[in-house]
């Protein structure tokens, strides 16, 4: 375990992506802190470049490409904000990009990597395996691989989002992270653990994709099929071996939501706090409600994934 | 015209809600200032409390009244955010608050206001004239009566809104504030002349609506009828006495959008900026765009006004 990323990495990223990455509002609403009886502190991700958290991963790891590297290019496969943060951080740095993406990502995130220049590839999500697909790309013409989460660059880049949280706001009680395949929540449980050590840190999940739960509490790594929920960007099969170990070591619990709470959190955060949010970006919010009382009194953080939704799709779940 | 209100009234309008109101974050985007070939800076009043610039101004006028005027109470007629401008700084002072509203005030308004514990009183927008109802009810319980627009107090206080604007991104070229009654517009553009004297000062209403263009343009307060516009806080139907001269005296020009201009921005601002904006506060930002090339290389500033519309009317007109 020698080689699992620690915070020193998360640091390390946090100056890679400086100027290049937004240093994201944190943004508080009266409202929820009357409901809650407690003080909530939302790190708002869907302000970030593409509208995502990812581009942080993304940018410090294109970011340490060697030249060779660099002239061959990158391949990543995504259900989408992936895809649009590696799409646009190679744009960034002039490196060419192939993304193979699934047939059925929203259609904003297809057209959205396309125009960041992305050569796209489809593959059928119930049906293909994208990482053969990704693995084969490379090997054939040489372009390096950027998988979504299980990297340990990636995962610190996710870091940095916890770490300018709780460098703005200070020590918290309790942080709440969407859980996908583990990069985010890995990446901000090393930021948590450093700079609040007292803080509980709870992954959330779909419940119809509960692999992370499942995994935590057995102990290994449990592969589900492909969940059917509208947090497309946590519809990971299964943790990662290298976001796995850190998440067992550093995070109290994982938690879920269902798809009627996260339609719940998407209406309350546009009616009442103004701001569009995505599916999987209303997990953190979601659990942290269930709570109830449990939390009274007590300083909360919330990351708050991405807002990258078709407008469409918003308008049909806010309906 | 030695008692019309000036930038002063503006700083000790600041230094009453310093503390009550919200310094809104100032917002902006990397594809705007693409698309527009300029940088613009988009002042987020859809974050102030309340959800919209109104809070500055009511708080401002209720924070001064004498105790006489506090047991008394305070009456505001208003299409809706005003409404709950006053019924939420009443509330906050302990000041007893009684509410005039168009029949069609978007139920999101209506709700929050009654919330706020504001007493309401329905009147018919198209057939009866809400200033009378306010005088009658101001002398009959001799309640003080604060009006939308036209009161000093509140042009101070909405002029806040620009002049934390200009203190934060320092002196533009162009300012962009949309216009109902000018409350707005005549406090930012007192705040615009001090901090920014060089910068062009622009408001905007809807093109069906545009008694202040015909204003400003012929010299005098022109009247016209209800405007039916989706841009439900500029349905007003004249500029103010207090309001039109400062306009005159300090604004560049006044514009328009059409509701088809103002759609358009609601979707940019959801789906590109992850933002709800009401349609009224879409009235600047769809004035910039219009520009096109003109405003190529310059400092842009632009007020979103506010963020309050029902759920379901934001998904119809998104759809």
């Amino acid at each position: 375990m020698a080689d699992l990323p620690t915070y020193d990495d998360v640091v390390a990223a946090a100056e890679r992506i400086n100027g290049h990455a937004n240093h994201t509002p944190v943004i508080t609403s009266r409202t929820v802190d009357e409901q809650m009886g407690a003080k909530v502190f939302f790190k708002c991700e869907n302000f970030q470049r593409m509208g995502a958290f990812k581009f942080r991963g993304a940018f410090n790891a294109l970011s340490q490409f060697t030249p060779t590297q660099r002239k061959a290019g990158v391949v990543a496969f995504s259900s989408g904000n992936h895809a649009q943060a590696i799409a646009l951080s190679a744009k960034l740095l002039g490196i060419p990009a192939t993304i193979v993406m699934p047939h059925d990502a929203p259609a904003a995130k297809l057209a959205a990597t396309k125009g960041y220049g992305g050569n796209v590839v489809i593959y059928d999500r119930y049906s293909e395996n994208r990482e053969e697909i990704g693995l084969d790309l490379a090997e054939k013409h040489g372009f390096t691989l950027i998988p979504p989460y299980d990297d340990r660059d990636v995962l610190a880049g996710q870091g940095t989002a916890g770490k300018e949280l709780l460098e703005e706001v200070g020590p918290l009680d309790a942080l709440f992270v969407c859980l996908g395949g583990g990069g985010l929540l890995a990446g901000c449980a090393l930021s948590g653990r450093t700079l609040s050590p007292d803080c509980k840190i709870y992954g959330v999940e779909p419940e119809d994709g509960n692999d992370g739960q499942q995994s935590f509490r057995s102990g290994q790594i449990v592969h589900i099929d492909t969940p059917k929920t509208i947090a497309d960007g946590a519809q990971t099969q299964h943790l990662g071996n290298i976001t796995f170990p850190i998440i067992q070591n550093n995070v109290d619990d994982i938690l879920t939501a269902t798809d009627e709470e996260l339609v719940a959190c998407m209406k309350f955060f546009a009616e009442r706090m103004k701001l569009v949010v995505e599916p999987t970006g209303c997990l953190g919010f979601a659990a942290a409600r269930a709570f109830g009382d449990q939390l009274k009194g007590q300083r909360i953080g919330v990351i708050v994934s991405g807002g990258n939704i078709d407008i469409a799709n918003f308008s049909r779940l806010l309906s």
